[in-house]
């Protein structure tokens, strides 16, 4: 799992979270990668917390983009304000993913994750998807993407791309049903008593940011 | 939020998650509150582990029982390990439950964290509910409670518990909506374009997880 400052927290702990649970029955091990290994927090830019709300959590990285095994299998991006708000400089991140994709099995992203994925190029025609809130802001960061509206999530062949935050936990169930199986998928499922949704087309987030009237 | 060693990361960051968004419409501030500042993470007992898999997250307090402003308004309690296995001295959790519980507005419980609730004795005359998969051991640290079994979350007086680990966004945003109104509540769901339970008897995991074959 890629780590940058001002990432949202849940795109990060609702995937790993069913995974960690896999983990009990699949030889599992995770790595949180980031540009160093400062912690990271969901501090987000100040025009976007205008009451000066204290209400940021916080993940340590376990490696560096430099650091990480060579054994990296699957690579998940989380969304943040980092890829929306524009204001941080992810460009190590965005190279990091250029460079490793090739040699991975699976790419997942989560949110506007998708914006940094696009950025490095890896998406280049192919189908792929966001949050539906802020379309407007991570559709031109490719330009040869597909660009899928209504959709919880996108497979388009070794890379998943989901829609907003919550999408995140769908996608990441849809991949272990479709890896592991859909009865480790299930017993996950019911394990932290999550209700599904199984239909990647399922999406009324579609509707409620409309592509006319979705903004950053 | 209270943290402790093995904790569910998704009990503590569903929650925080729709809470963050809320704080940038209303003021909030949280504190990260453990027994001592050490980082928690989610590491389990090697009893749940047994493929050795590495896949834990880890989250480092702000906070100790000790240096937590007495302006604390409301306590959330996840899940984890701990209260589950019993391996893990939580005494001092406990007793924080017990002697902050009747300073604060309100007090919400994820998933078997109502049993570190039962434990200090805040839940006796209540009517309460926990993870189902987990009732048989967590039922029996509060003999004075009313336990319903089927239920997403149970509101009773100033206390809220929900059933495992993802019942813990559904009774968040069950808070939000009544604190700070439904048009909050909504924004906020969409802002993460996260698919609310908003009916708290609705749960197919009573019947996943039926009385007689729930286990620890």
């Amino acid at each position: 799992m890629i780590l940058y400052q001002g990432l949202t927290m849940l795109d990060v702990f609702g995937p790993l979270e069913a995974l960690q649970q896999l983990s009990y029955v699949h030889k599992l091990n995770l790595y949180l990668i980031s540009d160093n290994l400062d912690t990271v927090t969901s501090e987000v830019p100040a025009t976007e917390n205008p009451l000066h709300s204290h209400f940021f959590t916080n993940l340590k990285p376990t490696h560096t983009f430099a650091t990480v095994p060579s054994d990296l299998e699957v690579l998940m991006i989380p969304g943040g304000a980092g890829p929306v708000g524009g204001l941080r400089a992810l460009n190590s991140t965005v190279d990091f993913i250029r460079t490793t994709y090739p040699k991975l099995r699976y790419l997942i992203t989560i949110c506007v994750g998708s914006g940094l994925a696009a950025q490095a190029g890896v998406l280049d025609g192919k189908r792929a998807t966001t949050h539906k809130g802020a379309w407007s802001t991570i559709v031109p960061l490719g330009p040869n993407v597909t660009w899928v509206h209504k959709a919880r999530w996108v497979e388009d062949g070794n890379i998943w791309t989901s829609s907003g935050v919550s999408a995140g936990i769908d996608v990441t169930f849809a991949f272990i049903q479709k890896i592991y199986g859909a009865e480790n998928a299930t017993a996950v499922a019911n394990g932290i008593e999550y209700d599904r949704h199984m239909d990647p087309d399922w999406d009324p987030f579609s509707d409620i940011f409309p592509i006319s009237n979705s903004t950053s």
